[in-house]
């Protein structure tokens, strides 16, 4: 990560204590059902835009990733001048078959001027709904403007998310599902059965990718496997879609066949991350694609025709985690949700690490 | 990072449970008050052996700096087949000013084979102790056999965690004190008289670096400050001293002057990361370095007479936060400290995180 400077006000006694505010998934889900899942997707997407808009004031680098047989473990930091965020995630499909999510994720909110870690937060829930915010943000700008039926392929733990962002930011009135697991899709179906009938958006269950694809303006592709899968072959696509592929995000992980990629212009979070990990992994160096926060700029070009066809290959990228933890941040403490806890020491004399060892316990405790 | 293969033995199956323990400041100070602090550094310091030992199981990468005005903030991972550890550290001199902390970390223990956290940990006392822990090993194997006196330059937050560790572990019998803030000084004069009196360690407080210098065996050096320093110079240094340079750790902060770096053999944890921050920063790229654990596996020579000076130039490397996180997770464990936090969801059904959000928080919240 680079050098970049502090501006003046942000010094560390404005800051002068080291409390951490814990929020875990109780609270998490607490927040999400007081604010609303909707209005949560889309105070996120308003923060990612947000972010994007500043893009030039981060200090950005591609995740670390540590890969194992199973899957992956990895550590996605970034900072602007104020707040430094990371988030540490993995990814293993073969957990559920042991009762595990696939993904968990958990991260971290500290001030630059002085390290103090101010926000610890549960990650999985928020990371579904970043990404859907992600996906939607994206697709409000590169989409046919006019777009209402979208295919969503692969119905797992993110799917819900996906639907309700597209539903709320994009305009989407129809969904057509598929997933390779018909017990997903009926999962995903009464879900949104259950907690959104009547509120715009009709759900048809369909038995193959073409059949789900047929008609659609958009397509979405959040599938788990870990493997070079070719969800979506150049038959399967039509004149003006748009396709928000999700689940490409690692490499040797990917969802396109690579002339789906030669459909259209291709549109990335952070290209030196995407090439990595994305579909774009599969193509040369020297492919082209576009960061779209150059399109959320207008320094590039998004659609610039209804028959155009447009990719958005999503990874997820570490800028939207710290636009997610600001969310959180800021909506737990207005909430008063949370509580402090004693991550780090709040020591009377800095300098004397070793009389912490001394003190009565009592005295090191945070009220709850 | 690289790619490693998982052995087989390390399965999901075998750890189908989601939860991570939580031991803070105040479960940290309990730890050790139980364990006693001499034990501590020794139990972390025979696991920082161990892990040496086995240096070519480990998946090693530089640790990730952002470095602003006033300090640093750093991520430092690092995993075997089985287990996947990180470190976030900051390094701010003025926070001090602030009644801060100048050093903050706490870190996380986690699953490889399904990345699950298994451990978060305060890991600011743990620091200081696995820092020490790492400089007595490398000098109970670089420094003169039957070494007894020591100079401590720099009495801050570290420095009474040095003193016991090269008391136990090396054999350190005398310490000469010296700091520019007499302050810091007297407050680990008083420590030491408060809490290891009679216990076989005398103390003299000097006046000047060369004061305090004069006839030690080893000298250690534990400053704070963010700049190219030249604590010790090629006058001060006399034939088969041992120099435990620990606070040049940083781009941009360095303790030795470079003569003092072609005095003898330089030993470094990870050369990689050394050229980058260590006082070895100052030299040329093919300045020659040793990774001390090729002394431990006796792949490379250690001291090889009586009259060398020998430099071991510490940065603080992740897979000593490797070694003092098992030591946590394990030594809690036994203990029955630290609780059970929901970082991460236990959830029923995996592919159902939407439904995480309907469920009544009671359900989620785990039993204090």
């Amino acid at each position: 990560m680079n050098r970049h400077t502090l501006p003046h006000t942000a010094t560390a006694s404005a800051t002068a204590s080291a409390s951490t505010l814990y929020v875990g998934v109780e609270d998490m889900v607490r927040l999400v059902q007081r604010v609303g899942l909707p209005a949560c997707i889309a105070g996120v997407a308003e923060r990612i835009e947000a972010a994007f808009l500043r893009w030039n004031d981060f200090d950005k680098s591609a995740r670390l990733a540590c890969h194992s047989a199973d899957g992956v473990i990895e550590l996605m930091p970034i900072a602007d001048a104020e707040r430094f965020t990371f988030k540490y995630v993995n990814g293993h499909p073969k957990n559920t078959r042991a009762g595990l999510p696939t993904v968990m994720a958990f991260g971290v909110l500290a001030d630059v001027a002085t390290g103090v870690p101010r926000l610890l937060s549960e990650l999985t829930l928020t990371t579904a709904i970043r990404t859907a915010a992600m996906s939607a943000t994206a697709a409000r700008h590169l989409a046919r403007p006019g777009s209402r039926v979208m295919a969503l392929i692969g119905n797992g733990a993110q799917s819900e998310f996906q639907a309700i962002a597209f539903r709320d930011l994009v305009g989407i009135r129809e969904l057509r599902l598929f997933d390779t697991d018909p017990a997903a899709t009926a999962k995903l179906a009464a879900n949104l059965a259950a907690n959104f009938a009547g509120q715009g958006l009709s759900v048809t269950v369909c038995t193959s990718i073409r059949e789900a694809v047929q008609g659609a303006d958009i397509v979405t592709t959040v599938t788990a496997d870990k493997t070079n899968a070719t969800i979506l072959t150049p038959d399967l696509i039509a004149p003006g879609m748009h396709l928000n592929a999700v689940g490409g995000d690692c490499p040797g992980k990917t969802e396109l066949h690579a002339d789906v990629l030669r459909c259209g212009p291709v549109f990335v979070e952070y290209a030196p991350q995407s090439r990595i990990e994305g579909d774009v992994q599969q193509m040369p160096a020297d492919f082209p694609v576009t960061e779209f926060w150059q399109v959320l700029a207008g320094q590039a070009p998004g659609r610039t025709s209804a028959e155009q066809v447009t990719v958005f290959d999503s990874v997820g990228f570490a800028l939207e985690d710290y636009a997610a933890l600001c969310f959180v941040h800021d909506t737990a403490r207005a909430l008063g949700l949370g509580r402090e806890i004693d991550l780090v020491p709040r020591a009377a004399d800095p300098k004397d690490l070793f009389g912490l060892l001394r003190a009565p316990v009592e005295a090191l405790r945070i009220a709850a």
